[in-house]
Formats: structure tokens, C-alpha cells, sequence
């Protein structure tokens, strides 16, 4: 089934399902029921009855009941006046509004409802006259269409759940209830989303935050500004390490700012216009500066660029930071790390000439290539272009030589991409990463962005080889992206299993009984001499020994819950052959000591 | 000579420089003239006339005179009736403000000049009735005294410079010419003094920093918020990972903590009483939140303490955090790395139960100790004690144990140290480090400090080996203390020609000329492959190339102006005999291509 059809589909179940809710409660006004992903929801207002999960079974019936029944969906045009009438006799005073709304200025006014989701025929004329319905069955509800021919074909469904919601998203309007159901083509195909997300469940990052102790949180603190324990840390610098890792190897250098600044810095970048509702904004006691906290890092690295004369010998320069960023997101949409107020960027910046574009490009892609890749995920790229309309800064010719540029460094890095015209910041074109997970869900990661502005607006400059003073390019990037936001999918990807190399505790000797405790140090010798090199350098193995007098089944199942994810099983029989039983996910086997190192440093 | 008799000698000098400046111009009004670190200044009133240097031979020369004259200073005292009448007589409006504010209040009334400074009889009575005047030749001026018996015996002294002064700090206030002098013991002493300002000039981390391209700063971002480029940032990163390497071997982990907070935080943990007005507020445009910058970890650290159920097993927990703080300090006290509003500290907290203080206070000394020693900086300790006073918390056999355990610490590591009674923090007991440089600047530098009130503020618990609920001690030290200070102080120390191990650029390959590229890479290779462990681990050697059409002198004049410590000076001979020529600050000497390593590596 296309998306387009699957849209219909789900956008008529929408309408029975109203229905069904009608038949159960005759008093029920509805305000809108618009698709969304994997499904619909609908806001209906029932007064003081509250919808729980155990009315789910009863509207499910109802549900079903239509479409066993198959009526078919009749399409009715109506003039706009009479469809007032209409909305009024039926007691529907959420309709009324909307089609008000219509009437009198030819959209429904409010900026979060789709007038065409509705069935709202403005169709961009000024002023509307007639709106159009459908009916199924004894069923009428004021919409666009297109539906499905008949009750019957609207494939499998579920109803999801029931949350509070204010008409029209205004905190003073009166809170409704948001029925979501989850709708497929077929059944295979929603025990296919229910299954996956059965396993997002158990993947959840913030359960697993918790229970791996990865990150805590505290209210004296504020929501939003998550608090990394130490195994929480270990992955943070083991990642940002790793992408630095890559990045030095093309040149890259690390620098350091501070996290705030004059907002003087944005007023010249031309932030302040764009984002300036978006900051923190800073207040001395002591002074009269205006300040904020730094929701990004290129106005300061163009200040490190600026604090010198360059030549073109110079170019590229290239600087990288892993450095946290602060933004001032609505409380009531921050929860785990996927959303933080304290983002940390792996971020980078290159000044270069034009002609050095693509190099640099190939380097970063072959930087987010080689990183996604050792951690099984697999990455494809959407290249943003411009399109024809205005608001794009900087020469065409600039443009063009750059998106071609772009596209020759995807290719020559064998990326999967595709290409879309619009989409482009308007300072440059850029590539956005988009990873896939274990589970098949997509995220976008990686970022680079070619800049054609800021360097100007800063007055950098370098000499070129012929003495003339020309402005540098700027090109933006990150890998992980906002670090934490990658941990969220990072950890949720792996389950808390992380790559031998990434696990924080990635060893755990567990001892039989106390005869071994010799045999014990002789392993922890060979550990702590044991240094990895791959991906990342200079890991040291992290492990510790649980020499408790415990069993050893307790033992096992404690470090699995921690999901360890080599454990080194040493008893009487093990120190007598000199040999180690190595637990892992993929089994037990018995290694010899000699062997250790070897087999510790292959995994 | 003793601290008291310099103090003596330069309040003495004082008044015969007055004098002197009144010979040369009978119409100076005089302000205050107080003793200040190696002399004192005098604050002059002399209506349009500019003292300017040009002054100085002049002024000297008078000063001289009236020291070869040789008066006694008599003392008279006066009722303070008639000594306002005598500044009135003689056209000194300063000291007459200085007599009715006496007359008035028993003080000067402004906290910034100190009565008996200025020889004001004040001594504690409410009423001042007498004040003292000191009379030395044809000058009087109003004094406490004592002052030596002849103006013979002043010592060595020098005009150091003049610069504007508002009549008691207060910018409404009529502005003054502050006279600068430097004044010892003897010539000899004083020569030494302007020996050492010489060097620490040549030495000034403010011009090296930009010499050395170490960190530049931007109006855009403001004062005190200086950025580091790619050599700034080696520096502090390689002395960073230094501190928390030895740590780290300790048992400390890392942790990390977001830069903002809510200002709860601060108001369970108390500093919002104590230090409320000393810290940037943030504020948020999109919620209600009222939140701060943090000026200090120890809050943060204590919440992730706080997120899980601790047993005394688990003791000490050791968290260790290299983060910035941000201290919103007055513009005018800013500039260079010295004093800064973003300070990064190499910050640590161990929590832990009381009989566990002195080993974990041992093994930071032990921290201190080597990385001192290996930067060839002597250390010198302060214990810092509680007094008999009020005002300290926590009980007082706590505090008995605490010091106890502190001293023996301080002993068994051998540190030079020294006791102080009164200077123990409200909280608990301490240790300042004191570090001294090659010009005998003596630096405080790191800090040891018990605290047994804040995780009792927060809240914090153990499981006690009975079952009991315990409240642990925490212990905050930062070795390096703010890195930007330290690197002020390092620059210093070093002149720029930082140790081998910590220099941002540590190896130039210099060209003869063009015919050796195959034998350099060569050399880049060994270069390459080189790590070096000593002090600091996993350092990779950090070379460039300098193979530029341009003479051997002028490459060896930039490289040691760039303060590079081994340059590897490379020609046709060179390569025929498989050596290199090896130029250090100790001189230059060949070494065979096939111990290059091993040469560099006992650096």
C-alpha cells in the first residue's frame, strides 16, 4: 500500500471512529482528527466523562461493528452558511468555530490546525462558499475527503491511548480528550509496529539510563539538564573522543571557548534577529553587559579565526570542539536526553577556500561513515539544495559550484542519498545524516553545512597567492550531533549492550569461590596492562572483579543485568588449567590465560 | 630588616616625598599617602598641572635632598578643633574632610582609607578629641606616626609611575594623581625588586599569549571570556588530563555536570545566602524558571551522589570534573588569563566516611606533590584552622580528628608547611597550596578542603557496615585550580619554554635546503610513531615541517621565537651520515637517525 492510500485509509478510520464514539456517547462534540504518524487521533469533548483504557474493548466493538457493517463513505457539498446551521442543530460548537473561522477569512485562523486535514474546501480562494461532507452510515462529519469507498477497507487498528488536550493548543481554551489509534494495512503489519514497539519499550534510554546508571537527574537542579554519572561519562568521552580521533586525523585542531558571550557576537552574526526568543539570556550583577549562554559554536571559532592574519598557506583551518550549548526548550518538552536544554556538539568548523570545499567535505563524510559503521548503524543522506525563490544569500555561481561539489563528495564516499531542492539553509546548502537503528527506525544524526555568510558578516579574511584579500567559506559539522541526543539513540540501538570497545564496565572477573584470589590478580595483571587501540586509542580496559561470597548464579545474573559484556568465570578448576571461562553474549567458552590478551583485544 | 621597620621607613618616606612634591609645587593639595606592597603612593591634588615622568628626576632629586638634610620627625599633638583649622590655614581640604568626618564619627567613614593609616588618633573612642601631627623640616602632616628618627634613614627607593585616582575610590569625587614608589632597605634590595619586574615583564603571560598565539579574546564576546586557539587549548588539555590522570589512578572517576542550575540548588546548599550576588543569573524566555551559572561544582556533584542509595562499601565515591565556572567578576579587574569570568577548574569531590579522610587527603597531596615537582615549582602548604571564635559548624571533636588527620597527611608527604589558626572555612578545615616560580613569585595554586556541612544540607547518605543511616564527609580539591590562572602562572614561570612534554609545538623539522624531502620523511615517520608516557600518557609527539625556500637562520630565528624546544635541523651531510642536528635551549648536537627516538623520549 502507498503512503498516499494509507493516509486515506487512516484519515476514514478517523471518521468511524468518531462514529463509534457517537453511538456510545450521543453528546460527544469533536473538535479535529487529523493523521499522524502510524495512525490518527481524534479530540473529542465529552463533558465530565473521562475515556479510560477500559472503554478501549467497547469503542473497539463499536469500531468494528461499522466496518463489518460497510457503508459506503457519500461525499456531500453544503454552502457554508448551511453547514453553520448544521454544526449548530447537532450541537457541535468545535465545528461551529472552524467553519466560522472559514467563513471569514478563508482559513481556520489557528496556525496548528490544517484547514485541507479538515475537509475545509478553501483551496486558497479568499473567501469559501461551499465546505463538503461525508457521511457513512447515520455518520456525518465536515470533510475534504477523499475516503475509502466503503467502511469495510480500512485495514488493521489499534486504540493506543487517551491524553489531555487544549482545543486548539491555548492553555485558556477548554481540554479535550485525544483518542490515538495506530492504523496498518494489515494485521502483519501492525504486529509488526507493536512488536517494535514492545522492543522501543525495553530499549526506552530512560529506563535504561536509570538501570545502567548512566545518567541521573534532580529537581534542584531543573529538567532538562541531565547529571552524568561516571559510566555515563565513559560514554560520553569515549564517543566525543572517537570523532575527535577521526577529525585530527584530517587536521583538525581542538580549541576552547566559553559558554557565553556578549550578544553583541549574535547581533553581528545575525543570530540575535533569527534565534534571539531562543536563548538564555545572561545577567551580570556587577556590570551592565547583555549577555547569553551559546546556543551554537561558529560566531565564537570565527572569533579564534579572526584573532590573526591568514594566508591562503593557512587554509584550511580547522578547529574542533566538543563543547555544550544551551537552549531554552519548553519545559514540557524535555524528558531523558533525547531533549535537553544542555546539548554537548561534537562540533566543528573548517574555513577554506572554495576549490577546497570538496576535499573537506569527503573527509567529514568518510569521519561519519567510518563512525556509524563501527557501531552497525546504517547512514544515508539527504543533500539540501536551494531551490529558485529568493532568500537564498550568496552568488549562484557559488551555490551551484558547492551543491555540485557536495554531491561529488557523497558519491566518491558511496553514500546512499537523495537529493531535495528547498531544503537548503539560507546561508548554504548542506548534507543531513539520517542513522537507522536496530530496530529500523530512522534518526537524524550528522550535520555538515557549507556557509557562504557568517565569514563575511565576521570581516574574515586571508590573502591569497596573489596578495588579494578574499573572505573564507565556512563549513559546519558535527558527527554525533548533540551528544547526549546521540546517547539517547545510542543507547536504545544497542539495549545498554554497548560495543566491547564503548560498555563502561567492559570486563567483570567473578570468582567461584575464595581459593583463587591469586589466580585473580595474575588476570587483573593482564587486564590492567591491556590497552585497545580500536576504533578508538589508548582504551584502557575497564573492568572490575566481584569476589564477594555470593553465588556464583547471583553473581552472573547481576553482571548481566549490567550488561557486561565479557565475564571472566574463575574457580578451582580454571586456576589448575591455567585457563579462564569467558562469558559473552554469544555463549561461554574456555579460554587459556596466555591467550587472554589476544582474545580480549580481537573482540 | 623586618616587615615592621620596612613599614616604618616606607610610612616615613611618604611624608618627605609630600614634602618634596610641595617644594616643587606649594599649592599641592595632599589625600592619603598609605604603605602598599614594595612601597607606597601618595594621592595628589595639583589642579590642571600633569606629574609626568619627566617629573620624576626632579621630585627625586628633592626627595633626596631633604634625606641628606637629615631632620628628625617630631611628633605634636593637637585638639582636632585646631587641627581642622590648620588644614583650613593651610589649603588641605582632603585632610580637613578627613578631621570633621573624625570629629563627627570617631572613623574616616569610608570603609577604603584605614584610619590609623593616616594617623588618626581614633583608637576605638567614640569622640576624637587630639590628633598627632608629624612635623619634619619646614612639612607637617596629620599622622599617627611612628616614623624613623631621621630622615637619613630611609633606604633605597624609586618613582615608579603616576596614575589617575578618585578622591576615596568614588567617581563623583574629584580626581587625584596617584604617585607610585617603590621603596626597600637598601639599593640592593631594590635593584633585585626591579631586576625581577624587568623579567616578569619580558615574561608577561599577556604578551607571551599572543606572541605564542596561546588564546586571543573578541569585543564581540566580551572582557574576562578570553578563547583558546589550537595551541592554548594543547596546554590546557595536556595539563588537564595530567591532574586527572594521577586522580584517576586514585580511584577517581569522571563525572559531568551541566554549566546552569536552577537557583534552588544554591539555596538548599546555602551558597544563595552567601553568594547570591557574586553569580551570573540566567534567564529563561520561555519558562518561569529562575536559574544561575554555576560558580562551583560541589552542588552539582553532591546531586549525583544523591541519585542512587550509597553503602559504606561504596566509599569513597570519588568524582573528578574538569568544567568551567562562571564568576561574574567587575569588568575593570580583568584582563589576561589571571583573573577571568570563565574559570575552568580541575575540580574533585570525595565523599567518604571520617576514618577515611586521611588517606584520601594523602594520596592529593601526593597529586600536588609530583605535579609541582615535575613543572619545577616548590610547594609550600598552609594548614588552615578553626579558632575559638563562633561561626564554625559541624562538631567539635569532628574537627579535632579532621586536623589531626589533615597534619599527619601534610608530614607524611614531607611538604614544607606552616599552621594558621582562624583560617579554616566555615564548613571545615583546609590546605592552601602555595607554589613558587622561577622569579620567587610565590602563586596560591591548588586546595584541599573538608566539608562537613554540605552533604548534611543535601541530605546525603551511607548504609553504615550496622545498618545505619550515616551522613558522609566531602572533600573538594582542584590541583591546578583554575586552569586559566594556572596557565597565567605556568606562562610565567616558563617564559613560554614550557617542559618538553606540555609544549604545544614540541619538534620543527628545519630544511638546508630542498634535496633532503625523502630523508625528512624519514624522520616525520619516526616522529610519527613516537608516544611519549612520561608524565603524561599517550602523548603523541606534536611536530611540523619547516621546509620552506628560506635561510636555515631565518627558520631557526622563528622557530625559537615560537619557543619550539627541540628543532631538527636537517641537510645534505645530515642525511648522507643518517643523523640529525638537534637544537635545544642547551645548545645543538648530532644525533644518529637511529636513536632519535630514544633521544626524544629521555627529554
Amino acid at each position: 500500500m502507498d503512503k498516499e492510500q494509507l493516509h486515506i485509509m487512516r484519515h476514514s478510520l478517523a471518521h468511524i471512529t468518531a462514529a463509534a464514539v457517537r453511538r456510545i456517547w450521543p453528546d460527544a462534540k469533536f473538535g479535529v482528527g487529523p493523521v499522524v504518524d502510524n495512525g490518527f487521533y481524534y479530540d473529542i469533548d465529552l463533558g465530565d466523562t473521562k475515556i479510560s483504557e477500559a472503554n478501549f474493548p467497547k469503542i473497539e466493538k463499536e469500531i468494528h461493528r461499522i466496518v463489518e457493517y460497510g457503508s459506503s463513505f457519500e461525499k456531500l457539498d453544503m454552502p457554508i452558511d448551511e453547514a453553520i446551521k448544521w454544526a449548530k442543530d447537532n450541537k457541535q460548537p468545535y465545528k461551529e468555530e472552524l467553519l466560522n473561522d472559514l467563513k471569514r477569512s478563508g482559513t481556520t485562523a489557528a496556525k496548528d490546525i490544517d484547514a485541507s486535514e479538515l475537509g475545509l474546501v478553501a483551496d486558497g480562494e479568499a473567501v469559501v462558499k461551499d465546505v463538503s461532507f461525508y457521511k457513512n452510515g447515520d455518520f456525518m462529519d465536515l470533510c475534504r475527503g477523499p475516503h475509502v469507498e466503503n467502511t469495510k477497507n480500512i485495514g488493521a487498528f489499534k486504540l493506543m491511548r487517551v491524553a489531555g488536550a487544549y482545543w486548539r493548543g491555548k492553555e485558556t481554551n477548554p481540554q479535550m480528550q485525544r483518542l490515538y489509534v495506530v492504523a496498518f494495512a494489515d494485521q502483519g503489519e501492525l504486529d509488526q509496529y507493536l512488536e517494535r514497539l514492545e522492543q522501543a519499550k525495553l530499549r526506552d534510554h530512560r529506563r535504561l539510563g536509570r538501570e545502567l546508571d548512566i545518567y541521573t537527574t534532580s529537581p534542584l537542579v531543573g529538567v532538562g539538564l541531565p547529571l552524568f554519572t561516571p559510566r555515563g561519562t565513559i560514554l560520553r568521552d569515549i564517543m566525543s573522543q572517537y570523532s575527535n580521533q577521526l577529525r585530527i586525523g584530517y587536521g583538525f585542531e581542538k580549541v576552547w571557548t566559553p559558554h557565553i558571550t556578549k550578544i553583541d557576537l549574535y547581533k553581528k552574526s545575525g543570530h540575535w534577529d533569527k534565534f534571539g526568543e531562543e536563548l538564555f539570556l545572561v545577567t551580570s550583577q556587577e556590570t551592565d553587559d547583555k549577555m547569553a549562554l551559546k546556543p551554537m559554536n561558529c560566531p565564537h571559532h570565527a572569533q579564534i579565526y579572526a584573532g590573526r592574519p591568514r594566508s591562503y598557506r593557512d587554509l584550511p583551518v580547522r578547529y574542533l570542539e566538543t563543547t555544550t550549548d544551551y537552549r531554552d526548550e519548553k519545559t514540557g518538552e524535555l524528558g531523558g536526553l533525547d531533549r535537553v536544554r544542555a546539548l554537548t556538539q561534537d562540533d566543528s568548523h573548517v574555513f577554506c577556500s572554495p576549490d577546497q570545499v570538496e576535499g573537506e567535505i569527503s573527509n567529514l563524510l568518510a569521519t561519519a561513515r567510518e563512525l556509524y559503521g563501527s557501531i552497525s548503524m546504517a547512514l544515508r543522506v539527504r543533500l539540501s539544495y536551494r531551490d529558485n525563490s529568493d532568500g537564498y544569500l550568496g552568488e549562484l555561481a557559488l551555490w551551484e559550484s558547492a551543491q555540485a561539489q557536495l554531491k561529488a563528495a557523497v558519491i566518491a564516499n558511496e553514500l546512499d542519498y537523495f537529493e531535495q531542492e528547498g531544503e537548503a539553509a539560507f546561508y548554504g546548502p548542506k548534507i543531513d545524516f539520517m542513522a537507522t537503528d536496530a530496530i529500523g527506525r530512522e534518526h537524524q544524526v550528522a550535520t555538515v553545512q557549507l556557509d557562504f555568510v557568517q565569514p563575511g558578516r565576521f570581516g574574515l579574511q586571508y590573502t591569497d597567492a596573489e596578495g588579494n584579500i578574499q573572505t573564507p567559506l565556512m563549513i559546519h559539522c558535527a558527527i554525533l550531533g548533540s551528544i547526549e541526543r546521540f546517547l539517547s539513540v545510542f543507547i536504545e540501538h544497542t539495549a545498554g549492550w554497548f560495543p566491547f570497545w564503548a560498555a563502561p564496565e567492559q570486563v567483570r572477573v567473578l570468582t567461584i569461590n575464595d581459593t583463587v584470589s591469586d589466580y585473580v590478580s595474575e588476570i587483573t595483571t593482564i587486564l590492567g596492562s591491556l590497552i585497545l587501540n580500536k576504533p578508538v586509542k589508548y582504551n584502557e580496559i575497564r573492568y572490575t572483579v566481584d569476589d564477594r561470597n555470593e553465588s556464583l548464579g547471583k553473581k552472573i545474573r547481576e553482571a548481566t543485568n549490567w550488561k557486561i559484556p565479557v565475564q571472566l568465570i574463575v574457580g578451582q578448576k580454571d586456576k589448575d588449567a591455567r585457563e579462564v571461562s569467558v562469558r559473552t553474549q554469544s555463549g561461554e567458552e574456555k579460554v587459556k590465560l596466555d591467550g587472554l590478551a589476544d582474545y580480549i583485544k580481537q573482540l
